[in-house]
């Protein structure tokens, strides 16, 4: 049996005169991109340049919509409703679209940002407008969403082909949710032990909550920051371990 | 022979709590609706809600990019680089065309906006860059421009089908540029001599600028706007007075 | 015994090319204005106008900071810290007073808008922190609140004077709570009723909840709506009916 | 005979999420600081922290206005009336002032910012928009210009105290204008060289132009940078350059 993982990572956050993140290093070694849209992050000029590399080194181009909301970088809860979160999304992933079709190639992807992306782990209704925005501009688009998640049920109903996405660097509460980052313990620093729960995550479909609970999880793609300095020895690291245990790192859906 | 006109107007102007315009009755006349994409106006609700009328009424939807200037309305010249247009260009025509298809419909044509469409009548490398994007798209849109401006040109140049606009209530220099907004003497009034000019400008391919020269102009849609209370009553009068004088009301490439 | 009563109203919503509400002829039925400062409605433009008429027709001007929010026109609720709650507050005070100070005059109050105001009516932490921002640019201004709310207990706790507001067009709840406009029965619109209602409040310190319960209640101002046509109307025969039943209206704190 | 000179830089300029300069550092070593207010760079939050730090390091806090551009960062000419930079520019040191005020500091001064600096140099019309809303809002505040510009005259028109401002590091043209960034020549990079033209400037009120022609020159404060990683050691030469050559780094209008 052959064992594989596909690696995540934002991408494109810089803005204007502002930079954020390494992104042409980190695009060396991640197979996804999810790429800022210009709502929480990114500019028409970012996403062109950030879109380019990405398609010159052979890593999947998503879409990574957000709130409107910079000042925050997406990562503040709004009151949205379901209409109008639907429409941020194809709106945002339209304006993505355009520049991966500039280059000839397809959009691949689209995973929700920040606060976004939390709301729709949990809220039903935020993950069908998602999900339904998603089918809407692309049938085939595949949708990355929490593995066991409200959005990843959304995706499925809407009949997209779902991702199940699983983090390296944070823990899990006992009903599969992630450790809000406001909290103790929420996120992991040793890399040896990173890479022990990744590799059991994707070879036996299974993760010690922080009680110890042992969760069903199914790790079809990881997910790696790339916004601070030891980011980027973090991402080779796990890359490398993770190889060294004989799971290949390739781009989902290949 | 048959004559044959196209009917244009700015429409999905609105923003959040703001309403500007009169869209559903505008959207009953005319024939091919320029739809804003959230930078100088208009919102990703508002956008989808315009489309959506549009298409149901078998109105040809188009993208209206203009600069990032909703204080301004887009009308205000911004020192924007080639670079950043063309990236503007492509980010809003994406946005837009993703809630087109939404609709199994294809986004019909592009006009740039306000400033935007006054620098890319005069400036080539505006023009060039404008042109490049819609083409980076989709080459089988139809680029509308001023009349024998640069735009146009710049489209051919890009392999674009290019739409020659004419404007009913706009008088015209003896370089054939409009008369700024600013200048008197830059509108005309009278629905009478709107509706001769536009049948001379069909049937004869000329008008006259203001100081009597004779132009060169072709006409394959016209601009009417929709955003004072009056423009309802013009656009149908308007549209009455060419058809008496045998020009059927068409949308432009059919 | 004189009854008295400032009348107050959310003014200067304009943004650019959008109008809202019918600022000049609200001014002359008025004692306070509650001005928008840019965040969730307005901008520098509108609120120069704004405050010259408001100085013009003898109208306290007052601040009326909102969410940066203006897709939601301020009233979404988003999970803004006290800092920064803080901060903006202490932003918009500071640009709207230099207006105010621009006709030789004080800025007389602050008024919070929307989810902002609504936030602060039930949130100690979110109350305090616009509390502290109106006595940190200026001891003098007034701060409004909703009666009995946690905002007034925090204005009071600061050392401001504090204004009681009431609403002549609104539901309570049992717990003196405006009934969420989502509900059914939120609003009222027979105009003898509401009148009834305001004097009650205003002669006796009590109103009716929907379900009976008679609250304690204080009215030192009531809100009064500005943005849609019957407004004016409504504003007027609101300020009879009390002259009428031997309530001035007078500006508060005069 | 006693030389001094004030050293002024712009601040503040970081954003939500997004961090430029290294200001606390470089707050060591100058007397004035321009704060940007929100329009083209910084925040509510970030103009707090600003304040703050300036104020407790002695630096004499200022506001640094510019054009509503983040995308541009101020640097782009946008066509802007001269109402609008009026109110633009009470809005903005409004805004700013409060922060002080929180402080029981006065605000000291204000610079306009990037492109709408350069507009007030060389046009009359904005230079008095500018200089007459900085008088409207606080007549003791200093006005910060290039020396001997439009802006200039139009401060001391306007009755204010106006500060003349020099460059270290970039070249002058014929006209005592600064040779636009995009030219060659236009900046300089031999630290001694600086120093030595800087103190020219101060005690024999002259500077060489490109063309070597020998301009006459008021300076009151010179402009340092920092937002580049070279900025702080290059701020300390001069510094440390100037005082070897009998000048005193003081806080002007002191």
């Amino acid at each position: 049996m052959e064992w594989t993982i596909d690696l995540n990572s934002d991408l494109g956050e810089s803005f204007g005169p502002y930079v954020i993140g390494q992104d042409a290093s980190i695009l060396d070694e991640i197979t996804s991109a999810n790429i800022a849209c210009g709502y929480h992050a990114g500019d028409h000029n970012i996403m062109h340049q950030t879109v380019r590399m990405a398609v010159e080194k052979g890593v999947g181009p998503g879409a990574h919509p957000g709130l409107p909301d910079r000042l925050g970088f997406g990562r503040r809860y709004i009151a949205v409703d379901p209409d109008d979160v639907y429409n941020m999304t194809v709106y945002q992933i339209g304006a993505l679209q355009a520049f991966v079709s500039h280059y000839g190639e397809r959009l691949r992807h689209v995973k929700p940002h920040g606060a976004l992306f939390n709301m729709a782990s949990k809220d039903a209704t935020i993950a069908q407008a998602i999900a339904e925005a998603v089918a809407a501009v692309d049938r085939n688009l595949l949708l990355f969403g929490l593995s066991n998640s409200e959005l990843i049920q959304a995706g499925t109903k809407a009949g997209l082909k779902v991702v199940h996405e699983v983090f390296a660097d944070r823990t899990y509460q006992p009903d599969g949710t992630l450790t809000p980052r406001t909290a103790p313990n929420a996120c992991m620093e040793d890399l040896d032990l990173m890479v022990k729960r990744v590799v059991r995550m994707v070879k036996e479909g299974k993760v010690h909550a922080l009680d110890g609970t042992d969760l069903e999880i199914q790790a079809d793609t990881v997910c790696v920051h790339g916004d601070d300095p030891k980011a980027l020895a973090f991402v080779r690291g796990l890359r490398k371990g993770l190889e060294e245990h004989g799971i290949r790192i390739q781009k989902v859906g290949c």
